[in-house]
């Protein structure tokens, strides 16, 4: 409960009530993991007061047992909303902060109540790039099951499979070890690694072709997320030299990581490696933070104003990418700790021949 | 390009312009299905003049290929309303249409433009609630390898497996036939069969306990969906009675279906049988449309203003519910054709005891 005690902090100043609708936030709060993910099934509304599931009676029985929050039953004859107005009536709400990059606008038409709706400023968030023990641990263990699955799949390319199947070979070999995937793997083979977010097709695997594998696994409602990049055969000089660029600007950034210091610089450091070798500049940005979600804060990217504290996890996956011919990239996950960065995905960079 | 000349139709009157945003009214009207599905990649902008794509310059090669399609590009220093607000000017548009369940608060907020906003209707979406010839074959292949998974399934019930463990089951078989799940399966034993979308838990299975099975196929964008209910073991009177209920009101309602009928009328004589022989009345609607969403156009349920047409296919879903005791649901997938309707899940319904 100390996250929604940290809301209320915020919640004296900026706004009087806040409004969560994201799943992963919803997650987050509650530690409930089993509103659809498909559907809109529930809201939370935080209070200076109280906090309240705005949900159907259906999950009557677990939000009883979720200590610190009230039911605010909703069904389909009665609408969020209308379950919201009450509240908002009651405890005297002028001010409701509202999630913006997640609230539909049919959902906002709907709150038709005397009431001033203002951006939430993201305080959950920033609240959840920083992560505890309990999310490195789970982490952690997503990240080792990826790196078994990166040593599994290297037994399993083959000349003439295809991308798909060894996409699907993945995400089977994920499941049998009872986790999900937390996104759709990429895999990319020859000129379609240039792509970086290539679909994976039916290309068939020939002799001397890159392969890039791209894939997160999720346990315990955390994710991971890694990529190789390696070669079927032998790696002619190009494509060697491709791959010691990429993993000497993942290693620069690495070794630039501390506290405090701006996201953008972190990026800086391995694009300026990049290019100084004369090739393309990476046309993503260098990394993402992780957690409940793929990508979350903080984000490493030119722009970006995050600033990098004790406690995050992100990826950092530089990448070159050279249209008709291929591309490599490198992606591991990050965590800053007090001692400095330690990364979570421990499966081989080096380059590898199969 | 029938699809975009029948939206052009409407937006002689309504509007000058529509926006497209949500991944499955994109995939119907363009065909392509290589957006991501977890961010936000694209736009359409159909005007009376011509049908844009706003994307990245990633996707510039595939969008060159699609006929009849523009490219206006954007980038993360340009962010989709500034390129919209281009066409707008150059074209004249006054009146603007958006999809307001899909579109986000923050998005509209950056539509800074001097044009009115107004609701889309769910042109789209009532467009797609009628399938043509290439979606029926694709639903159909979804609903066959529903049934080959569910032979299958049963070859796998034994005593002290979990729920949880049926489920992966589930979805490794269905990825192993090069296809995905629609939706993460229900798998429920005994009394939790009760709560209609039961997550899979660690519940072991014991002798004479309900096994209620609800998971989907999708194939080539299309999704199929259906659910039956068996006895591990002897049905006693109790479960045998709650279960030809459910059949016969299934049984009901498909007898019933016709053109040009109120979707409400169907779920009405579902109902109604259910709650003759003195069950409680179905806790959900009692079917719903499904194409390239698992849940779309016609929902068929007690405050439904949908009516029935040729062309459509929908669940028929009844279901009775026991707090404490368990559920049994039984669900098809039914083809509205012109010789009446059409079960495309052919996966026997009579009672099943293992």
């Amino acid at each position: 409960m100390d996250r929604i005690k940290n809301i209320k902090k915020n919640l004296k100043g900026n706004f009087d009530a806040l409004l969560v609708s994201s799943l992963p936030n919803i997650i987050f709060l509650t530690g409930f993991d089993g509103f659809s993910s498909e559907e809109r099934e529930a809201y939370l509304l935080i209070t200076k007061r109280k906090n309240y599931i705005l949900t159907d009676a259906r999950y009557s029985e677990v939000v009883n047992k979720l200590s610190g929050f009230e039911l605010a039953e909703i069904s389909s004859n009665r609408h969020f909303a209308q379950a919201l107005k009450e509240i908002v009536l009651k405890e005297k709400i002028n001010k409701l902060a509202i999630d913006e990059d997640n609230l539909k606008v049919s959902e906002v038409l709907k709150i038709k109540i005397a009431v001033k709706i203002c951006p939430d400023e993201s305080l959950i968030e920033k609240m959840r790039a920083v992560k505890d023990e309990n999310e490195i641990e789970s982490i952690k263990k997503a990240c080792n099951l990826g790196d078994k699955t990166f040593e599994y799949i290297l037994t399993q390319i083959k000349s003439g499979i295809t991308e798909k199947t060894l996409a699907k070979k993945i995400e089977i070999f994920i499941l049998k070890n009872n986790a999900a995937v937390s996104f759709r793997p990429i895999v990319a083979f020859s000129k379609n690694s240039s792509s970086p977010h290539h679909v994976a097709g039916n290309k068939k695997l020939e002799k001397n072709e890159i392969v890039l594998l791209d894939f997160g696994v999720k346990i315990e409602n955390y994710c991971s997320d890694m990529t190789r990049t390696v070669f079927f055969g032998k790696a002619n000089n190009t494509q060697k030299k491709l791959y010691q660029t990429v993993l000497e600007a993942q290693t620069k950034a690495i070794e630039y990581l501390k506290s405090s210091i701006n996201a953008s610089s972190v990026d800086k450091t391995a694009r300026e490696h990049i290019e100084s070798q004369g090739y393309p500049t990476i046309p993503h940005s260098l990394g993402h933070g992780i957690g409940l979600e793929v990508h979350e804060k903080p984000s490493l990217s030119p722009k970006s104003k995050d600033e990098l504290s004790i406690g995050m996890v992100f990826s950092i996956e530089p990448g070159i990418y050279i249209p008709g011919f291929g591309g490599v990239r490198i992606e591991d996950l990050v965590f800053l700790g007090k001692n400095g960065p330690k990364i979570m995905t421990r499966a081989n960079r080096e380059l590898i021949e199969l």
